[in-house]
């Protein structure tokens, strides 16, 4: 991995992010591939500026994904339940989750400018 | 870990969300003492709602701080960086980073009431 490839873009603010905590449990059962269908799907959605990921060992993870406006969150909402709804269900995968839906004031980056 | 020991509480949206995406690199250098002192630090503050935090074998983490308002993520800014000053600099631990303020305007939690 490169040094800044798991930053998003960071575009003029303000724009939205939608932070997703999880706490994942229990074997796979299809989730790293539903993850990467719905990573897919986020980045050809209108409005789709980038995601920020992680999860530490424990099982418990934060993702973050950035939108344009509300507008394009709320298209990312309904494609994002409907492709769950396909699936057997969030319950299967998640002991728990959180889902705010904030809006980016401002940002600042470090140590130094970020290289492209 | 209990299931929902790692997330924050939810009180009434708005509140406010400090979103820090950092990529770690070399060793701690006292990086997990400088962590525990900030978040001890950031439990003191006024205005403090909770913290999530993760960060994944790669190095990249996020931790997501919740402030009442806007106040409360200045005054904490301002504590932070005065903590970060009379370290070692920032350099030292992270590759990059990347600090975004948010306003939480809704959330969502599942797959089933939070057990209290």
């Amino acid at each position: 991995m490169s040094e800044t490839s798991a930053f998003a873009p960071l575009p003029e603010p303000p724009y939205h992010a939608v932070i997703f905590a999880s706490l994942r449990r229990g074997p796979d059962l299809g989730y790293a591939d539903m993850a990467r269908r719905m990573m897919a799907l986020a980045e050809r959605q209108p409005g789709y500026l980038g995601v920020e990921s992680c999860r530490g060992e424990d099982g418990f993870g934060i993702t973050v994904s950035y939108w344009q406006d509300a507008a394009a969150v709320a298209a990312w909402k309904q494609q994002a339940e409907h492709l769950l709804a396909q699936k057997l269900g969030k319950a299967r995968w998640y002991a728990h989750y959180v889902l705010r839906v904030a809006r980016v004031e401002r940002h600042y980056e470090g140590p130094e400018g970020r290289p492209h």
